[in-house]
Protein backbone atom coordinates (compact mmCIF):
# COMPACT_ATOMS: atom_id res chain seq x y z
CA UNK A 1 0.00 0.00 0.00
CA UNK A 2 0.64 3.77 -0.04
CA UNK A 3 -0.28 6.56 1.65
CA UNK A 4 -1.19 9.74 0.31
CA UNK A 5 -0.68 12.36 2.59
CA UNK A 6 -1.73 16.33 1.95
CA UNK A 7 -0.79 19.01 4.00
CA UNK A 8 -2.57 22.50 4.07
CA UNK A 9 -1.22 25.51 5.64
CA UNK A 10 -1.99 29.18 5.69
CA UNK A 11 -1.85 32.28 6.80
CA UNK A 12 -3.10 36.03 5.81
CA UNK A 13 -1.23 39.06 5.13
CA UNK A 14 -0.68 40.81 8.55
CA UNK A 15 -3.00 43.10 9.62
CA UNK A 16 -5.76 42.30 7.35
CA UNK A 17 -8.50 39.97 8.64
CA UNK A 18 -9.28 37.97 5.27
CA UNK A 19 -6.72 36.15 3.66
CA UNK A 20 -7.03 36.75 -0.43
CA UNK A 21 -6.01 33.28 -0.71
CA UNK A 22 -8.62 30.60 -1.11
CA UNK A 23 -8.09 26.59 -0.70
CA UNK A 24 -11.06 24.15 -1.68
CA UNK A 25 -10.51 20.15 -1.25
CA UNK A 26 -13.31 17.81 -3.07
CA UNK A 27 -13.07 13.99 -3.53
CA UNK A 28 -13.31 13.14 -7.63
CA UNK A 29 -16.26 11.19 -9.12
CA UNK A 30 -14.09 9.09 -10.58
CA UNK A 31 -12.02 8.50 -7.24
CA UNK A 32 -9.32 10.64 -5.88
CA UNK A 33 -9.30 14.30 -4.93
CA UNK A 34 -8.83 17.67 -6.12
CA UNK A 35 -6.93 20.72 -4.51
CA UNK A 36 -7.95 23.80 -5.96
CA UNK A 37 -5.90 26.70 -4.75
CA UNK A 38 -6.89 30.72 -5.74
CA UNK A 39 -5.03 33.89 -4.96
CA UNK A 40 -7.34 36.66 -5.84
CA UNK A 41 -5.16 40.18 -6.92
CA UNK A 42 -4.80 42.30 -3.97
CA UNK A 43 -5.05 41.44 -0.99
CA UNK A 44 -8.29 41.68 1.87
CA UNK A 45 -12.35 41.54 1.30
CA UNK A 46 -12.02 41.71 -2.13
CA UNK A 47 -9.34 39.22 -2.93
CA UNK A 48 -11.35 36.81 -0.81
CA UNK A 49 -14.48 37.62 -2.64
CA UNK A 50 -12.55 36.92 -5.82
CA UNK A 51 -10.36 33.86 -4.88
CA UNK A 52 -13.77 32.54 -3.55
CA UNK A 53 -15.90 32.96 -6.82
CA UNK A 54 -12.66 31.28 -8.45
CA UNK A 55 -12.65 28.12 -6.69
CA UNK A 56 -16.39 28.25 -6.53
CA UNK A 57 -16.91 27.53 -10.16
CA UNK A 58 -13.58 25.39 -10.47
CA UNK A 59 -14.71 22.63 -7.58
CA UNK A 60 -18.81 22.66 -9.11
CA UNK A 61 -16.98 21.38 -12.25
CA UNK A 62 -14.53 19.22 -10.62
CA UNK A 63 -17.33 17.56 -9.00
CA UNK A 64 -19.29 17.15 -12.25
CA UNK A 65 -16.43 15.43 -13.18
CA UNK A 66 -14.91 17.42 -16.04
CA UNK A 67 -11.09 17.60 -16.66
CA UNK A 68 -8.77 19.64 -14.85
CA UNK A 69 -7.45 21.65 -18.37
CA UNK A 70 -11.10 22.24 -19.17
CA UNK A 71 -11.98 23.77 -15.60
CA UNK A 72 -8.95 25.95 -15.37
CA UNK A 73 -10.47 27.46 -19.30
CA UNK A 74 -13.88 27.81 -17.86
CA UNK A 75 -13.05 29.45 -15.10
CA UNK A 76 -11.07 31.76 -16.57
CA UNK A 77 -13.42 32.33 -19.35
CA UNK A 78 -16.17 33.02 -16.74
CA UNK A 79 -13.73 35.48 -15.05
CA UNK A 80 -12.58 36.88 -18.52
CA UNK A 81 -16.20 37.60 -19.25
CA UNK A 82 -17.98 38.50 -16.18
CA UNK A 83 -14.81 40.87 -14.86
CA UNK A 84 -14.14 42.29 -18.39
CA UNK A 85 -10.25 41.42 -18.07
CA UNK A 86 -9.83 44.15 -15.38
CA UNK A 87 -9.24 41.36 -12.71
CA UNK A 88 -7.29 38.52 -12.69
CA UNK A 89 -6.33 35.60 -9.78
CA UNK A 90 -3.69 33.08 -9.62
CA UNK A 91 -5.20 29.13 -9.57
CA UNK A 92 -3.65 26.26 -9.27
CA UNK A 93 -5.35 22.73 -9.49
CA UNK A 94 -3.17 19.34 -7.82
CA UNK A 95 -5.34 16.31 -8.59
CA UNK A 96 -4.57 12.71 -7.61
CA UNK A 97 -6.07 10.49 -10.26
CA UNK A 98 -6.61 7.12 -8.13
CA UNK A 99 -7.98 5.75 -11.56
CA UNK A 100 -5.08 7.11 -13.38
CA UNK A 101 -2.65 6.50 -10.53
CA UNK A 102 -1.23 9.77 -11.49
CA UNK A 103 -0.88 13.52 -9.92
CA UNK A 104 -1.89 16.39 -12.36
CA UNK A 105 -0.81 20.07 -11.42
CA UNK A 106 -2.35 22.51 -13.21
CA UNK A 107 -1.27 26.04 -13.28
CA UNK A 108 -2.15 29.45 -13.82
CA UNK A 109 0.22 31.00 -11.79
CA UNK A 110 4.22 32.59 -12.34
CA UNK A 111 5.28 31.10 -9.32
CA UNK A 112 6.84 27.60 -9.79
CA UNK A 113 5.93 24.65 -8.07
CA UNK A 114 8.58 21.83 -7.49
CA UNK A 115 8.39 17.66 -7.14
CA UNK A 116 11.15 15.88 -5.32
CA UNK A 117 11.54 12.33 -5.86
CA UNK A 118 15.01 9.43 -4.85
CA UNK A 119 15.97 11.44 -8.28
CA UNK A 120 15.98 15.18 -6.83
CA UNK A 121 14.45 18.14 -7.19
CA UNK A 122 12.95 19.38 -10.35
CA UNK A 123 11.45 22.79 -10.83
CA UNK A 124 8.40 23.42 -12.83
CA UNK A 125 8.51 26.61 -14.14
CA UNK A 126 7.33 27.14 -17.82
CA UNK A 127 5.69 30.74 -18.21
CA UNK A 128 2.41 30.71 -17.07
CA UNK A 129 -0.03 33.91 -16.46
CA UNK A 130 -2.84 34.31 -14.26
CA UNK A 131 -6.60 33.81 -14.96
CA UNK A 132 -8.52 36.88 -15.65
CA UNK A 133 -6.74 38.97 -17.92
CA UNK A 134 -6.36 37.86 -21.28
CA UNK A 135 -8.58 36.22 -23.84
CA UNK A 136 -8.08 32.22 -24.29
CA UNK A 137 -5.78 31.54 -20.83
CA UNK A 138 -4.73 28.81 -20.41
CA UNK A 139 -3.65 26.60 -17.71
CA UNK A 140 0.25 24.77 -18.23
CA UNK A 141 -0.36 21.13 -16.97
CA UNK A 142 2.25 18.61 -15.73
CA UNK A 143 1.41 14.80 -14.91
CA UNK A 144 3.20 13.06 -12.51
CA UNK A 145 3.20 9.51 -11.94
CA UNK A 146 2.02 8.12 -8.50
CA UNK A 147 4.94 6.30 -6.73
CA UNK A 148 6.59 5.73 -3.22
CA UNK A 149 9.02 9.15 -2.15
CA UNK A 150 7.36 11.51 -4.12
CA UNK A 151 6.66 15.02 -2.84
CA UNK A 152 5.01 18.00 -4.55
CA UNK A 153 4.81 21.54 -3.40
CA UNK A 154 2.55 24.26 -4.64
CA UNK A 155 1.95 27.72 -2.99
CA UNK A 156 0.85 30.98 -3.34
CA UNK A 157 3.60 33.84 -4.22
CA UNK A 158 3.69 34.93 -0.65
CA UNK A 159 5.89 32.42 -0.04
CA UNK A 160 8.12 32.81 -2.59
CA UNK A 161 8.27 36.56 -2.00
CA UNK A 162 9.13 35.91 2.19
CA UNK A 163 11.40 38.61 3.10
CA UNK A 164 12.25 40.57 -0.17
CA UNK A 165 11.26 43.88 1.81
CA UNK A 166 14.00 43.22 4.14
CA UNK A 167 16.48 41.80 1.46
CA UNK A 168 16.16 38.03 2.71
CA UNK A 169 15.06 35.20 0.18
CA UNK A 170 13.31 31.87 0.76
CA UNK A 171 15.84 30.02 -1.63
CA UNK A 172 13.62 27.39 -1.85
CA UNK A 173 15.61 25.86 -4.31
CA UNK A 174 18.38 25.21 -1.83
CA UNK A 175 15.98 24.20 0.42
CA UNK A 176 13.67 21.79 -1.10
CA UNK A 177 17.31 20.54 -3.18
CA UNK A 178 18.88 19.15 0.19
CA UNK A 179 15.70 17.34 1.03
CA UNK A 180 15.92 13.42 1.37
CA UNK A 181 12.92 11.87 0.42
CA UNK A 182 14.10 8.51 2.36
CA UNK A 183 13.71 10.38 5.46
CA UNK A 184 10.04 9.85 4.66
CA UNK A 185 8.52 13.37 6.53
CA UNK A 186 5.10 13.74 6.79
CA UNK A 187 3.48 16.11 4.21
CA UNK A 188 2.34 18.19 7.52
CA UNK A 189 5.67 18.40 9.09
CA UNK A 190 7.20 20.00 5.20
CA UNK A 191 4.35 22.41 4.67
CA UNK A 192 4.50 23.20 8.24
CA UNK A 193 8.25 23.91 8.07
CA UNK A 194 8.10 26.02 4.64
CA UNK A 195 5.43 28.42 6.21
CA UNK A 196 6.91 29.25 9.37
CA UNK A 197 10.47 30.03 7.13
CA UNK A 198 8.13 32.29 5.34
CA UNK A 199 6.86 34.19 8.05
CA UNK A 200 9.78 34.18 9.68
CA UNK A 201 11.37 35.47 6.66
CA UNK A 202 8.46 38.43 6.87
CA UNK A 203 9.56 39.03 10.64
CA UNK A 204 6.49 37.13 11.83
CA UNK A 205 3.93 40.07 9.67
CA UNK A 206 2.99 38.27 6.59
CA UNK A 207 3.27 40.88 3.61
CA UNK A 208 1.34 39.41 1.77
CA UNK A 209 -1.55 35.97 1.95
CA UNK A 210 0.59 32.67 1.91
CA UNK A 211 -0.47 29.56 1.56
CA UNK A 212 1.17 26.06 1.15
CA UNK A 213 0.07 22.29 -0.40
CA UNK A 214 2.66 19.93 0.09
CA UNK A 215 1.69 16.19 -1.22
CA UNK A 216 3.41 13.26 -0.18
CA UNK A 217 3.22 9.81 -1.09
CA UNK A 218 5.14 7.43 1.21
CA UNK A 219 4.88 3.40 1.41
CA UNK A 220 2.97 2.38 4.22
CA UNK A 221 3.03 -1.29 6.36
CA UNK A 222 -0.35 -1.76 7.24
CA UNK A 223 -3.57 -2.68 5.35
CA UNK A 224 -5.72 -0.03 7.11
CA UNK A 225 -8.04 1.57 4.80
CA UNK A 226 -9.12 4.36 6.45
CA UNK A 227 -9.35 7.82 5.27
CA UNK A 228 -8.50 10.68 7.63
CA UNK A 229 -8.73 14.25 7.27
CA UNK A 230 -7.79 17.01 10.20
CA UNK A 231 -8.43 20.84 10.13
CA UNK A 232 -7.23 23.16 12.95
CA UNK A 233 -8.12 26.83 12.57
CA UNK A 234 -7.78 29.64 15.26
CA UNK A 235 -10.57 31.54 16.30
CA UNK A 236 -11.01 34.99 17.93
CA UNK A 237 -13.01 34.78 21.65
CA UNK A 238 -15.54 36.89 21.69
CA UNK B 1 -8.16 32.53 21.73
CA UNK B 2 -9.69 29.05 21.07
CA UNK B 3 -9.09 26.50 18.34
CA UNK B 4 -11.25 24.52 16.52
CA UNK B 5 -10.73 21.26 15.39
CA UNK B 6 -12.60 19.14 13.16
CA UNK B 7 -11.18 15.63 12.60
CA UNK B 8 -12.91 13.52 9.97
CA UNK B 9 -12.74 9.50 9.79
CA UNK B 10 -13.98 7.21 7.01
CA UNK B 11 -14.01 3.57 5.76
CA UNK B 12 -16.01 1.53 3.13
CA UNK B 13 -17.98 -1.24 3.96
CA UNK B 14 -15.33 -4.78 4.18
CA UNK B 15 -15.05 -6.10 0.46
CA UNK B 16 -16.82 -3.44 -1.49
CA UNK B 17 -14.15 -1.18 -3.65
CA UNK B 18 -16.21 2.00 -2.62
CA UNK B 19 -17.46 3.71 0.07
CA UNK B 20 -21.06 4.96 -0.12
CA UNK B 21 -20.36 7.86 2.19
CA UNK B 22 -19.40 11.16 1.01
CA UNK B 23 -17.97 14.24 3.32
CA UNK B 24 -17.08 17.22 1.44
CA UNK B 25 -15.56 20.47 3.62
CA UNK B 26 -16.30 23.85 2.15
CA UNK B 27 -15.39 27.42 3.33
CA UNK B 28 -18.16 29.69 3.58
CA UNK B 29 -18.20 32.99 2.26
CA UNK B 30 -19.04 35.10 4.87
CA UNK B 31 -16.21 33.16 6.77
CA UNK B 32 -16.28 29.75 8.84
CA UNK B 33 -16.68 26.31 7.14
CA UNK B 34 -19.35 23.44 6.33
CA UNK B 35 -18.78 19.78 5.88
CA UNK B 36 -21.17 17.80 4.85
CA UNK B 37 -22.02 14.03 4.89
CA UNK B 38 -24.24 11.78 2.85
CA UNK B 39 -25.26 8.06 2.90
CA UNK B 40 -26.44 7.06 -0.30
CA UNK B 41 -28.83 4.20 -0.17
CA UNK B 42 -27.19 0.73 -0.28
CA UNK B 43 -23.63 0.19 -0.58
CA UNK B 44 -20.86 0.53 -3.51
CA UNK B 45 -21.24 2.25 -6.44
CA UNK B 46 -24.98 3.31 -6.67
CA UNK B 47 -24.54 4.31 -3.36
CA UNK B 48 -21.56 6.52 -4.00
CA UNK B 49 -22.63 8.01 -7.07
CA UNK B 50 -25.88 8.94 -5.38
CA UNK B 51 -23.79 10.77 -2.36
CA UNK B 52 -21.61 12.28 -4.55
CA UNK B 53 -24.78 14.16 -6.36
CA UNK B 54 -25.97 15.18 -3.24
CA UNK B 55 -23.02 16.55 -1.68
CA UNK B 56 -22.33 18.47 -5.76
CA UNK B 57 -25.76 19.92 -5.09
CA UNK B 58 -24.54 21.49 -1.48
CA UNK B 59 -21.58 22.45 -1.48
CA UNK B 60 -22.31 24.37 -4.26
CA UNK B 61 -25.22 26.10 -3.02
CA UNK B 62 -23.38 26.52 0.58
CA UNK B 63 -20.58 28.21 -1.47
CA UNK B 64 -22.91 30.38 -3.00
CA UNK B 65 -23.57 31.71 0.42
CA UNK B 66 -27.23 30.02 0.65
CA UNK B 67 -28.22 29.14 4.37
CA UNK B 68 -27.83 25.32 5.67
CA UNK B 69 -31.81 25.09 5.71
CA UNK B 70 -32.56 26.10 2.44
CA UNK B 71 -29.95 23.84 1.04
CA UNK B 72 -30.91 20.71 2.85
CA UNK B 73 -34.55 21.54 1.48
CA UNK B 74 -33.45 21.94 -1.94
CA UNK B 75 -31.01 18.88 -2.14
CA UNK B 76 -34.34 17.01 -1.22
CA UNK B 77 -36.21 18.74 -3.34
CA UNK B 78 -33.52 17.91 -6.22
CA UNK B 79 -33.46 14.38 -5.33
CA UNK B 80 -37.35 14.12 -5.33
CA UNK B 81 -37.80 15.44 -8.24
CA UNK B 82 -35.49 13.59 -10.52
CA UNK B 83 -35.10 10.52 -8.65
CA UNK B 84 -39.09 10.28 -8.12
CA UNK B 85 -39.18 9.55 -4.64
CA UNK B 86 -37.21 6.19 -5.73
CA UNK B 87 -33.84 6.51 -3.54
CA UNK B 88 -32.98 7.83 -0.49
CA UNK B 89 -29.68 9.41 0.86
CA UNK B 90 -29.19 10.53 4.85
CA UNK B 91 -27.54 14.40 5.01
CA UNK B 92 -25.69 16.02 7.86
CA UNK B 93 -24.19 19.90 7.30
CA UNK B 94 -21.85 21.12 10.29
CA UNK B 95 -21.47 24.42 9.57
CA UNK B 96 -18.91 26.46 11.68
CA UNK B 97 -20.66 30.01 11.26
CA UNK B 98 -17.45 32.70 12.32
CA UNK B 99 -19.94 35.73 12.03
CA UNK B 100 -22.54 34.04 14.48
CA UNK B 101 -20.13 32.83 16.46
CA UNK B 102 -22.30 29.32 16.27
CA UNK B 103 -22.32 25.81 15.31
CA UNK B 104 -25.17 24.79 13.29
CA UNK B 105 -25.85 21.20 12.49
CA UNK B 106 -28.74 20.59 10.21
CA UNK B 107 -29.82 16.61 10.15
CA UNK B 108 -31.84 14.43 7.20
CA UNK B 109 -31.18 11.09 9.24
CA UNK B 110 -32.82 8.79 11.88
CA UNK B 111 -28.81 8.70 13.38
CA UNK B 112 -29.01 11.26 16.33
CA UNK B 113 -25.78 13.28 17.03
CA UNK B 114 -24.00 14.82 20.67
CA UNK B 115 -22.96 17.69 22.14
CA UNK B 116 -20.54 16.92 24.83
CA UNK B 117 -19.63 20.32 27.19
CA UNK B 118 -18.76 20.91 30.72
CA UNK B 119 -22.06 19.89 31.89
CA UNK B 120 -21.96 16.63 30.43
CA UNK B 121 -23.66 14.95 26.91
CA UNK B 122 -26.47 16.32 25.10
CA UNK B 123 -28.27 13.80 22.49
CA UNK B 124 -29.85 15.08 19.75
CA UNK B 125 -32.71 12.60 18.49
CA UNK B 126 -35.72 13.95 17.20
CA UNK B 127 -37.56 12.28 14.76
CA UNK B 128 -35.84 12.94 11.26
CA UNK B 129 -35.81 11.29 7.98
CA UNK B 130 -33.42 10.71 5.14
CA UNK B 131 -33.77 13.15 1.93
CA UNK B 132 -35.58 11.79 -1.54
CA UNK B 133 -38.22 9.98 -0.48
CA UNK B 134 -41.30 12.01 0.67
CA UNK B 135 -42.27 15.50 -0.82
CA UNK B 136 -41.51 18.34 1.41
CA UNK B 137 -39.20 16.81 3.61
CA UNK B 138 -36.99 19.33 5.68
CA UNK B 139 -34.00 18.87 8.12
CA UNK B 140 -33.75 18.98 12.26
CA UNK B 141 -31.59 22.19 12.57
CA UNK B 142 -29.86 22.67 16.14
CA UNK B 143 -27.83 25.82 16.96
CA UNK B 144 -25.08 25.27 19.37
CA UNK B 145 -23.01 28.19 20.62
CA UNK B 146 -19.18 28.36 20.16
CA UNK B 147 -17.30 27.92 23.49
CA UNK B 148 -14.19 26.53 24.70
CA UNK B 149 -14.58 22.62 25.25
CA UNK B 150 -17.30 21.91 23.47
CA UNK B 151 -17.42 18.94 21.22
CA UNK B 152 -19.86 17.81 18.17
CA UNK B 153 -19.97 14.22 17.07
CA UNK B 154 -21.72 13.53 14.13
CA UNK B 155 -21.66 9.52 12.09
CA UNK B 156 -23.72 7.73 9.71
CA UNK B 157 -25.07 4.32 10.55
CA UNK B 158 -22.83 1.93 10.19
CA UNK B 159 -21.10 3.53 13.07
CA UNK B 160 -24.50 3.34 15.32
CA UNK B 161 -24.98 -0.54 14.20
CA UNK B 162 -21.43 -1.97 14.56
CA UNK B 163 -21.28 -4.87 16.31
CA UNK B 164 -25.24 -5.77 15.68
CA UNK B 165 -24.36 -8.58 13.58
CA UNK B 166 -22.41 -9.98 16.70
CA UNK B 167 -24.94 -8.82 19.14
CA UNK B 168 -22.93 -6.23 20.49
CA UNK B 169 -23.53 -2.22 20.47
CA UNK B 170 -21.35 0.32 20.77
CA UNK B 171 -22.93 2.03 23.38
CA UNK B 172 -22.63 5.10 22.45
CA UNK B 173 -24.37 6.85 25.24
CA UNK B 174 -22.06 5.61 27.65
CA UNK B 175 -18.80 6.09 25.77
CA UNK B 176 -19.71 9.83 25.44
CA UNK B 177 -21.21 10.41 28.81
CA UNK B 178 -18.33 9.36 30.45
CA UNK B 179 -16.11 11.96 28.19
CA UNK B 180 -14.27 14.79 30.04
CA UNK B 181 -14.04 17.37 28.25
CA UNK B 182 -11.74 19.23 30.07
CA UNK B 183 -8.85 16.82 29.28
CA UNK B 184 -8.89 18.55 25.94
CA UNK B 185 -8.54 15.22 23.86
CA UNK B 186 -7.97 16.54 20.13
CA UNK B 187 -10.84 16.11 17.48
CA UNK B 188 -8.94 13.69 15.59
CA UNK B 189 -8.16 11.80 18.59
CA UNK B 190 -11.82 11.22 19.76
CA UNK B 191 -12.73 10.25 15.58
CA UNK B 192 -10.29 7.59 15.35
CA UNK B 193 -11.55 6.09 18.61
CA UNK B 194 -15.08 6.07 17.41
CA UNK B 195 -14.20 4.56 14.64
CA UNK B 196 -11.70 2.18 15.97
CA UNK B 197 -14.48 0.79 18.64
CA UNK B 198 -17.26 0.29 15.65
CA UNK B 199 -14.84 -1.48 13.18
CA UNK B 200 -13.49 -4.06 16.15
CA UNK B 201 -17.18 -4.50 16.78
CA UNK B 202 -17.77 -5.70 13.36
CA UNK B 203 -14.30 -7.76 13.67
CA UNK B 204 -12.29 -5.70 11.51
CA UNK B 205 -15.03 -6.05 8.46
CA UNK B 206 -17.37 -3.21 8.45
CA UNK B 207 -20.88 -4.28 8.14
CA UNK B 208 -21.54 -0.96 6.28
CA UNK B 209 -20.01 1.88 5.47
CA UNK B 210 -18.83 4.09 8.14
CA UNK B 211 -17.65 7.79 8.69
CA UNK B 212 -17.10 9.75 11.43
CA UNK B 213 -16.78 14.18 12.12
CA UNK B 214 -15.73 15.30 15.35
CA UNK B 215 -15.31 19.19 16.11
CA UNK B 216 -13.97 20.54 18.75
CA UNK B 217 -13.60 23.75 20.12
CA UNK B 218 -10.69 24.23 22.66
CA UNK B 219 -8.70 26.82 24.68
CA UNK B 220 -5.36 27.92 22.76
CA UNK B 221 -3.02 29.75 24.27
CA UNK B 222 -0.74 31.07 21.73
CA UNK B 223 -1.92 33.84 19.06
CA UNK B 224 -0.75 31.83 15.82
CA UNK B 225 -2.79 32.24 13.10
CA UNK B 226 -2.22 29.41 10.81
CA UNK B 227 -5.17 27.29 9.34
CA UNK B 228 -4.17 24.05 8.97
CA UNK B 229 -5.72 20.98 6.86
CA UNK B 230 -4.02 17.20 6.69
CA UNK B 231 -5.72 14.09 4.99
CA UNK B 232 -4.13 11.13 4.74
CA UNK B 233 -5.48 8.15 2.45
CA UNK B 234 -4.33 4.65 1.75
CA UNK B 235 -3.96 3.58 -1.95
CA UNK B 236 -3.13 0.33 -3.14
CA UNK B 237 0.04 -0.26 -5.07
CA UNK B 238 -0.12 -0.65 -8.67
Amino acid sequence: MLELQVGVAKIGKYATPESGDTLEMIERPHGGFSFVLADGQGSGRGAKTLSNLVTTRAISMLKDGARDGAVARAVHDYLYAYRHGQVSATLNILSVDLSARSVLVSRNNPCPFYVIDEQGMTTYNEPSTPIGLYSMTKPVITKISLRPYVYVVVFTDGILHAGRRYNESIELDNYLGNFNVRQGRTAQEVTDDLLGRAVELDQNRPNDDMSVIVMAALPMESENKVRRMTVCFPVERA
